[in-house]
């Protein structure tokens, strides 16, 4: 009996939607040689990150074992999967492999960071496969919402293992290749050990629709359109962003990509030949010169986010182009959950413009990027693989996903992030846990997400925060009293009195009572003059705040 | 010609959906006799008013008026309808009308706060009717997801008007009366010279569906269940409580009500005589002595509120009763726009502990008590009003209401919070503008929206906060430097030194520059101080913290 295993271990997109990243390894228990597939990130919100400015995996399990680290393989060029590759790349250091969009976006990334470019390695579509330590592994193209998808054929000593990425099953994506059955059947073939799965459509019913779908009626709409046509999707999305200029096109319209990953991402297209044609585009100083009526702008920022084109168009003006009464506003985009407040608060915006806003609502204007329900089931009888792990998707999707496998008697687990697999034997074993979690990019600092900092934040903002300074002499005895500085707090409270001066005489008698015991030690004093305060604003306004004592000693 | 003229003026509710509140004038320009309809809250959430505890109507312009105001009457018991009646009865007054039910609710938050309960008066439904200075006004019933909803009838020397109230066309609805059309036609037969009209589901394109729908499904749904069944809803729709409490009832379930508004309103239902049967209750103690195939659990907290039952019972217990696998717990409910992520925690957490989440994806458990598109054509049709006002909605409802009855010739106009309109001519004419907005309760104190005090808080939130403090001696020469106090910032940055300390050191440095007229000028040195402390972090964690400047001076 071999001591070698084979093991998988998510460390972020399992038990979440968003921060892909997943180990697998092949060795003796604990000297396993890894690959990393997929890095992403995750954004931040007010509610449980105020700040934050991006939400990176944790990645210290696999740092302190980067020397047991062959490679990194990007499925995709989306950011929950590749976002986060130049923020470790000084961390882990091993090659980054992508196919040729996604790696053209990748370099992009370590450019900005000042990493070397040829740290990103482009290949080959399958059957091309990229050696790394034990494994084999073979980028398999498959249909999703951004050019180059892949699947991954990972090839170890314990037979196959496929990857699937984010995919959906398009026959007729408009970019890129469409999904082949026969080629990923052809590749199932020898035996599949595991097929790692995607799941975030799982409790979607009906079977998939293809981008193909929304050709007719984006060009219906726009042809009938009077004034200026604006829509909106994901920058990354290149075969929609097509579509919609192609639709302008037909219209007599001159297009205009606004917001930097508009042009970012045609570009990359453009670059790596994943597409051949585009209509013109005309940058927004020409656009001023035509007619309304004969322009077409393609911007970002459908889920609402406050500094991309969207939100300041609706607000006013982007690159000095305005919109007006009797304009077109497409969302060509679906709004994913905890996005709604900033969507909404720009279609009403546009109303107050009296500019008509369309979204997909009636279902003709997107299409999902990922497998449905009935999709997930063809996949598995494709693959036939002999256990299914669900991959990327919140607890409630992998644990529908591992039910649906289960149902056609293909064993299966639920791994969350941090859970590790031996896949080695006939069915999934649970062969340990790591302690992961989340690393907050705040400014420029990585910071991790239970570290308190954040915490502290969210307390002062539901709270409010007052500074409380004691300066003592040099006997010990305060001078002057306590001085109290308000921030986020009603000025006054029940008893009208401004509250600061409230605290301020509540802070006072308590000095004027306190003990030489309480006022020669600076805990006790600081726990005191905290607790009066608390007290007071309790009394006075109902809120018990954050308290930060300041106490200077002289002498 | 008269001089008299009739007014309406929203100061809530209109361009948004939440907290109405919708004034009634009759009389000389600014001496309108004055009712007010609705007295409505709506809910603070951490984007934009962390801390907050409660929305309610800035009524200012009405307080200033109340000397000329008659009357409150309230449509019906919703939050976003009558939550305000009593934290604004002291600066307002008037006596609240409103139908048993809603009476009912009202006087409760009437005792709350120790006022009279006797402010609120029950009216009867149409055709009784109620003076209020130049107005009579009736409550007309119509069905909605709460009982005793009404229309208000308003009649005036310049004639009737209609105010919906938030309404659907239901034949019928479970608990309470139907939809009558014979009535409303009748009462609109004299002519009605404009309806007010609930604008919420104009975007929905299907007609709305009956209550009595649910029964069917959700009965099958428990009848199939293996483990205890949970099931949430609004509290206050006690049709739809009533439908689950029966539904577990004829699958030999013991019934329990868990959370105070899912006990209080069938309370308030049972007591008005509003809901005449209802199965037999038992409290959660009983429950533990029950076996779990043998319980249904009716919970507040559909929304995914973190204090409600629903959230307790996801993350652990609630009054004894936890979860377990096996167990089917149904949101019979939709999710307001904005409040997602909650209810996705809590779908994952019970998905952790192996309950079967089902929710209303399917169409088949919930159905909305708002009227869509065709009701409020069929609505249009059987008032056949000279003019059609747009109320309760975002400004993007608001205006598709508009169109809408404009495309039926019916004249139109959008009005939004703090327009006046005079409904005195043919179509309505815009009269002014009032200062409007939303006050806060915070804590005890009611602030301003607009005060700076919760924008401070959200900058402390995305900031971080800094406090720099220093001791100035009698002749104006800093003691010690300063002093560096941090909350809700990373501990170190690029230096790798203590944050703390690079800034003491900065500071220091600055203190040591500055001359006289810096030293000896508290704003000046404020200012210094908290530039140098900015620019300081941004240096070395990229990011610039909100700074309050303590300086104590000696002598």
């Amino acid at each position: 009996m071999s001591s070698e295993r084979l093991i998988y271990m998510p460390l972020g997109g399992a038990g979440e939607i968003g921060m892909n990243a997943y180990v697998y390894g092949y060795g003796a228990p604990d000297k396993e040689r890894l690959i990393l597939v997929d890095l992403g990130v995750t954004f931040p919100d007010m509610d449980g990150s105020p700040g934050v400015d991006l939400i990176l995996p944790d990645i210290t399990w696999l740092k302190d074992r980067a020397d047991r680290l062959d490679a990194i393989f990007i499925t995709h060029a989306h950011e929950d999967h590749v976002g986060a590759v130049a923020h470790f790349y000084r961390d882990l250091g091993a090659p980054v492999y992508a196919r040729a969009f996604t790696a053209n976006i990748a370099r992009g990334k370590m450019a900005e960071f000042g990493h070397p470019e040829e740290a990103v390695r482009t290949v080959s579509a399958w059957p091309e496969q990229v050696e790394a330590g034990p494994f084999r592994v073979g980028f398999l193209p498959i249909s999703h919402s951004i050019p180059e998808s892949a699947g991954l054929v990972i090839d170890s000593p314990e037979g196959r293992v496929i990857h699937s990425g984010d995919f959906k099953l398009d026959p007729n994506p408009v970019v890129g290749e469409a999904f082949d059955p026969e080629l990923w059947a052809e590749v199932a073939r020898p035996g599949v050990r595991a097929l790692i799965c995607d799941s975030t459509n799982v409790f979607s019913a009906a079977p998939g629709r293809s981008e193909s779908e929304l050709g007719e009626p984006i060009e219906a709409l726009v042809a009938k359109a009077k004034g200026m046509v604006v829509a909106t999707t994901f920058a990354s999305n290149v075969a929609r962003v097509k579509t919609l200029a192609e639709a302008g096109e037909r219209a007599g319209r001159s297009i205009v990509l606004l917001g930097r990953a508009m042009r970012r991402m045609i570009e990359a297209a453009v670059e790596t030949g994943v597409l051949r044609s585009f209509p013109k585009v005309m940058s927004p100083e020409e656009a001023l010169e035509i007619p309304r009526e004969n322009l077409m702008l393609l911007v970002t920022g459908s889920q609402g986010e406050r500094r991309a084109a969207s939100a300041q168009l609706a607000r006013g003006k982007y690159r000095g182009l305005t919109l007006a009464e009797g304009d077109l506003f497409l969302f060509s985009s679906k709004t994913i959950p905890g996005n709604e407040r900033g969507v909404i608060r720009i279609m009403n915006q546009l109303s107050e413009k009296g500019v008509d806003v369309v979204d997909d609502a009636g279902g003709l204007y997107h299409v999902s990027g990922h497998a449905n329900r009935p999709d997930l089931e063809r996949m598995h009888q494709i693959v036939q693989p002999q256990m299914l792990i669900p991959m990327h998707g919140e607890h409630r999707h992998l644990r529908e996903h591992a039910r649906l496998a289960e149902a056609r008697g293909i064993a299966s687990v639920i791994a969350v992030n941090g859970m590790m697999l031996d896949l080695s034997g006939n069915a999934p074993t649970v062969a340990g846990y790591v302690e992961t979690g989340r690393t907050y990019l705040d400014g420029s600092v990585k910071i991790g997400a239970l570290d308190g900092i954040v915490r502290d934040r969210i307390r002062m903002a539901l709270n409010g925060h007052v500074v409380v300074s004691v300066v003592m002499d040099e006997e010990d005895e305060p001078i002057d009293g306590a001085w109290v500085d308000l921030m986020g707090l009603a000025g006054t409270g029940t008893s009208k009195a401004p509250l600061a001066d409230v605290l301020e005489e509540d802070l006072a008698q308590f000095l004027g009572r306190a003990g030489r015991k309480t006022l020669t030690d600076d805990d006790k004093l600081e726990e005191g003059l905290r607790r009066v305060a608390r007290q007071s604003a309790q009394t006075e306004i109902g809120k018990k705040p954050e308290v930060t004592v300041v106490i200077s000693r002289l002498g």
